[in-house]
């Protein structure tokens, strides 16, 4: 039996979490640190490899009761060089050879993705997507993100940008994203997208509302207010989500319709609305899904929250597993 | 150097195609027969293996000099079983034990696919694929059907529906599908969906058109005369091209948006329009790609006609090469 572990690395804006896991998975070991986005994010890196070696020495661990270490991050991910460019949340403008500076620092091998391939990776693996072989996980965040399996495998793509679920366009014509397109579904159902949908309807809308209420009043909206006041049967507030959920159920169609994965899963902060979310998710979809996907593919709401991410980037190392 | 051949079979409802192949894809003998769907096709299967060994005879080759067999057929596949179901082409209702049959009759090992996948198989290998890892193929004809191929492997999904792009929405309340759903790919950009949208646009259209002219004297309209009319700028052929175009286009964006593919191949009997298509096509999916996606993931035009089916089909009996 092998008693190796993993260590997971989920490399963020704010903080950068940290796990140690058997390679089955199980999370043994968690911490995390604040990220230091100062100099252009250049304190990054070190505090990355100081922080696994200070807390090997703190467990009295050493290097070869490790297969490796696996990372995800923001920006744009060179797999097979390990570098990362344009993460522009951690400051870092110009590319990071972060693969080579982590080994040199950690002497494990290092595998790197982008974040939300990992957290896909992650409840494919230990999560709602039971370890199945075609499993899509959509984060709905700041913005939306994605990460595809299908044939067990990630799909990145020719460019790395496969995955990218957030730019599916959902309404031609509609709000312009920052990608420079317009009606990307991240315009919609991101927590941003809830907060600008609210407030467009608001202005159309005449009736009574405290969304509407609380809009005019200059009070600050956030999607968790938007949902909390559609389950309290506001009128505004379900016309909101009811806009939110049809543009998931016909993305999530949609990408179901190419790739008829065996679960859907949904996660991130706007999918903390839960079932409520979910069940109308699911009217749209099956108004939207082939009959045949619309029996076979099934959707589900993420279930490890933010250790996802750790999770994820841990099972990045199990390509070491057999290679020494 | 590895001398065998295989064999591929494209099963359809009027003619079935067989092709030897060297294992790198060469065609080196084509022949065909009648598709003879009489006595709940039941003739099919035996047609198959008579001709196949028929032929072996002709050319004076022994079995031993295959690796083996691959097919393509309409209906519902079981990869594993070896059978079909739902051909309605085929007059075949009941699920078909077609490996078995086939492998016992000739004495080869036997794989199979749906058509759809097969031809898209095929341009990935010989033909406007390049034998890229990650190829997306659309064909016009009929229906609307395609071929996912990510990470080198085809993208069946959990229950084997996978590549159903003709049944991606594309225009959410528009025309009823045969499938039940509402405005899926295949009513606007098949050659029927072509032919529904000419007829729908004439009746709105007031100004002088030939297309109009025959539409209203009754004459029977096909997607080829649509098209050259519009290529003789033909004002209301222009706006039915317009709107298949765009359709397609936005289609095409949202597959790339989610898969980023090397090559997004359009083939079919639509595309025969060619450039003309593909140009405006191409407008349209610049609208809605991605910005990484706009520049790395190429659309083109079908390359190998008729024979991408045999040829892809062949393709799935490399899996036999190194099992002896």
């Amino acid at each position: 039996m092998d008693n190796r572990k993993l260590i997971g690395v989920d490399l963020g804006g704010t903080t950068i979490k940290f796990g140690i896991l058997t390679i089955e998975g199980e999370i043994q070991q968690k911490w995390s640190v604040r990220t230091n986005v100062l100099d252009e994010g250049s304190h990054i890196v070190p505090d990355i490899v100081h922080s696994i070696n200070h807390h090997l020495d703190l467990y009295k661990m050493n290097r070869s009761q490790f297969v490796g270490i696996g990372m995800g991050t923001p920006g744009t991910v060179d797999r097979d060089k390990g570098t990362v460019v344009g993460a522009y949340n951690l400051n870092w403008k110009q590319t990071q050879p972060v693969k080579q500076q982590i080994e040199d620092g950690t002497g494990m091998p290092f595998a790197l993705d982008n974040d939300a391939n990992c957290a896909g990776l992650g409840e494919r693996w230990k999560g709602a997507g039971n370890d199945g072989d075609d499993v899509v996980f959509i984060t709905l965040g700041t913005g939306v993100g994605g990460g595809i399996i299908a044939n067990h495998k990630l799909i990145h793509g020719v460019n790395g940008a496969g995955g990218e679920i957030g730019h599916i366009i959902v309404e031609p014509n509609g709000y312009q994203c920052t990608c420079g397109n317009h009606g990307c579904l991240e315009q919609y159902a991101s927590a941003t997208g809830v907060v600008h949908l609210a407030q467009d309807l608001a202005e159309e809308y005449e009736g009574s509302s405290r969304l509407k209420a609380m809009i005019d009043n200059g009070d600050e909206i956030t999607s968790k207010i938007v949902f909390d006041l559609a389950k309290e049967d506001d009128y505004l507030a379900n016309r909101v989500v009811d806009r939110v959920c049809y543009y998931l159920g016909l993305a999530v169609a949609n990408i179901s319709n190419t790739l008829n994965p065996e679960f859907a899963v949904i996660g991130g902060g706007v999918s903390a609305a839960g079932d409520f979310l979910l069940e109308r998710v699911q009217k749209n979809f099956e108004r939207f899904a082939f009959p045949t996907v619309r029996t076979s593919t099934r959707l589900k709401l993420a279930e490890l929250g933010n250790d996802a991410g750790i999770i994820g980037a841990a099972s990045l190392a199990l390509q070491f597993k057999d290679k020494e």
